[in-house]
């Protein structure tokens, strides 16, 4: 068997299969007559010096000639391959790891070195999607230990980058557990790097929500910046609103992310190491957590909060981060958007003081701002939120906004939805109940994240007093087909927002 | 949004995803425009009255016209759509027995409808193979209770069609769990039928394993037969071996296996209802299970082959059915062959009589046929196995065997593999374990079963004093790069077959 026998020279045929690596072969191709290679098989391609597992997928028309292969949009991008190249394919390697994902659906605990070497294979892109959601669903709900959660961790750290920024306190927070429209980051950001600490805030997009930071963040200005430009604009400014995407944090999230969102699945373990490996390999060292909770948040009861906010605390220590965990109230959206944009023209109304601005958000950035300020030292005990409101109010705390969002490349203005439609209150009487789930269910079927524009205008909190045919809440889509979407779905679930007797 | 704007022409791709069922669409088509849908977005595709649920990949390219669409070929199969068939696309409805399915991830159990609505998805090709994935992780191990798999197999007899033979008994056999070459069935079949019992007997494609009865049995005769020609058949000739998956008997089970495949995942919960249900669906009142047992077996300790009796007794009496479980030995390769053609030609050599045949195997067949006989009460206690091996040596299981190949389409010789290579002994002795498990994936990695003539042809049983030199077992395989993939593997693990001081 020479080598030779198994090259293949690349055809562009410019399908896009998201992020699964394809390959597309003739039935009757050197390769697949002497490798004996078949729909599904997973193999080896190598351009030049890079390598990846694909998928293989059998084309059987004149799309490609006889020695020739085309891969899908991703494969090409990890390959650095174009028209032309020369793609040689061999039997994948047999994934070893995967015995220690069996082992984890058997029951047994897995021990830091199998840990360690799925996490190694997720990031090395050799996991098939039906891997990735076995992984996935082993680990989801409480199945993992506290020592796990810190092999999880460790592992994920260890397969990326890590930032260092040469001094300390390095400063971050996060929202773990999500709730509609809760977009503090921005104006946190901009508080304590206006009061002089050090915050490289680097966020997701959304993972199970209508919008991550990170797509919130994208509609104001660029998010995707490389290394060497978020350090420039860090040393600068010190802060930034980043895609964490873009450079190689904890790379096994973004894999993993993907698929429990088409799972839609909640996971503590992965949930703690997501958020912990992230913040330790941006080179944080005091990180604020908001856990937001209620009836239907992401986190239901207090218990529910206690028992995640003491994982958190132990695995941090473990991989050396100092965290404060604030419980806060998840009974309602906060602010009126739900959605990147619809978030983002909040978060620009709070930052620049504006009559009508949502209130709620300005105060729970300025208080999750102010703990920050407390546990990198910046401000005494106690003194922390009286700091904070001062930066907000006084301006330079959107002064600063303004700055980075320069450095980041430029300000933009958040696009708005072409189609809307109002929901309507059916009585009058006190909105007395909302259900955060089905609200952010119905902003996701309007079209967030991936339609920017898209979501829901909240404009009932709980206790306002509206009249027979007081719009509740206005759904924004950025086609029509979406806009029905949504609207079918609130017709079969009509009690969203739930109003009572007056 | 008119119906109209959702329609697009189908256009010939060839591309096999293989299950997956894969619409291709322009980026800027009226559809993706109008709805919003991007690469991953689940769509409902329908052509006439026929509708299926397909992943988007996006095509950006001339390969499609503005107002065309690509089908994968299963995706066009299931909709009997050609060239030029009108597709319409929608949103997928939203898919509510996911939530089901993140339950029992939880770790709580199922009740009955909510199996029976995830399987009935299932079924209906609802399910991505993220979703199934994620179904068969929850599902693996012991994580199945004895109602949750009662209410498994009930659903999955439900999720398909039923035969229904008009009288009693009809007779069944099944291995559970796998041995390499043990091929009784078609030996059995043959002999039970030439006693006056009816067997239709539905097999399925390999597992796990490196060959399913119905990849051994198509390299002797055809096997995809529709329902009316089995009916033909067995109402002539008292017995059949065919393909189960052309007959919609529990067709959730066809895709769950294809996915614990990709898996390797051994899961109680789903062999019980995958084993009962096709039993079941196939109008099947008397079964007979065969339980290997040994250390490299798939049921590992005789307490392991116990609980998973009782489980099958239970579940098998709370859908109708009559079993009994033998458990068997499982230290080591029944016959010599161990892949489809192999093992056909070890079928072949027993039910002729031929001189050089494997006992083993022969009385294997005899014991499992003679307990059949007494369970459907066609002998008397005690007779079973003298009666079983007096057809099988005096020509009447041979004959009988001819004729249900004939009734199926005609018999034909199983094929010869090109490219072979002998595993000799580095050391003289006798033979004191050898690792089924591995031998199985060395076949598999040789080709098997995709590629028929595959396999291990073994040569050395427990106990057989070799010299050095003598060959232990010999690769077959029909491409040099499958035959290489195998040698690789056994230079990584060269003590498949361990000989000891002599």
């Amino acid at each position: 068997m020479t080598e030779t026998a198994n090259v293949l020279c690349l055809r562009w045929l410019g399908i896009d299969t998201g992020r699964e690596a394809v390959i597309y072969m003739r039935p009757d191709c050197p390769v697949c007559r002497s490798e004996g290679f078949g729909v599904h098989a997973r193999v080896r391609v190598r351009a030049g010096d890079r390598s990846i597992i694909a998928t293989v997928n059998i084309i059987r028309s004149d799309a490609l000639g006889e020695h020739e292969a085309g891969l899908s949009e991703t494969a090409a991008q990890m390959l650095n391959a174009q028209e032309g190249t020369s793609l040689t394919v061999h039997h994948a390697p047999a994934l070893e790891s995967l015995s220690a994902v069996r082992t984890k659906i058997y029951g047994h605990r897995l021990r830091e070195n199998s840990l360690h070497d799925i996490v190694r294979d997720i990031a090395s892109g050799l996991y098939s999607d039906v891997h990735l959601s076995a992984f996935v669903a082993a680990c989801a709900g409480t199945n993992l230990d506290r020592d796990e959660m810190v092999f999880l961790t460790r592992a994920m750290i260890d397969a990326g980058d890590r930032l260092d920024w040469g001094r300390t306190p390095i400063v971050d927070k996060h929202c773990v557990g999500g709730l509609p429209g809760n977009r503090t980051t921005p104006i946190i950001v901009a508080i304590v790097a206006a009061a002089g600490l050090i915050m490289p805030k680097t966020s997701s997009r959304a993972i199970t929500s209508p919008a991550g930071t990170a797509d919130t963040m994208e509609t104001i200005a660029p998010v995707a910046l490389s290394p060497d430009a978020i350090r420039r604009i860090v040393e600068k400014e010190g802060g930034c609103i980043v895609w964490g995407g873009a450079i190689r944090l904890s790379p096994a999230d973004d894999i993993l992310i993907r698929v429990e969102r088409a799972l839609d699945l909640d996971s503590e373990g992965q949930l703690i190491a997501s958020v912990l490996s992230k913040k330790a390999a941006a080179g944080s060292t005091h990180v604020v957590l908001d856990l937001p909770t209620g009836a239907t948040a992401k986190i239901r009861s207090p218990e529910a909060a206690k028992t995640l906010s003491d994982h958190l605390i132990a695995v941090a220590g473990s991989v050396g981060l100092t965290v404060r965990a604030v419980v806060t109230d998840g009974s309602q959206p906060v602010g009126r958007g739900i959605g990147p944009a619809l978030e983002a023209r909040d978060v620009l109304a709070v930052l620049r003081g504006e009559a009508g601005a949502p209130i709620d958000l300005g105060k729970r950035a300025a208080s999750l701002a102010g703990e920050l300020l407390e546990l990198a030292g910046a401000v005494a005990t106690g003194e922390g939120l009286n700091t904070a409101l001062a930066i907000l109010s006084d301006g330079r705390a959107w002064r600063k906004f303004e700055a980075i969002c320069e450095a980041q490349g430029g300000m933009r203005t958040p696009p708005i939805a072409g189609h809307r439609y109002d929901i309507k209150a059916l009585r009058p009487g006190r909105v007395e109940y909302i259900d955060n789930r089905l609200l952010a269910r119905t902003a996701k079927l309007a079209g967030a994240p991936f339609a920017p524009a898209a979501g829901i205008e909240f404009h009932a909190p709980l206790d306002t007093l509206v009249d027979r045919g007081d719009p509740l809440f206005t759904i924004h889509a950025e086609t029509p087909g979406e806009l029905a979407y949504a609207r079918e779905f609130l017709e079969a679930h009509p009690n969203i927002v739930k109003v009572g007797g007056a």
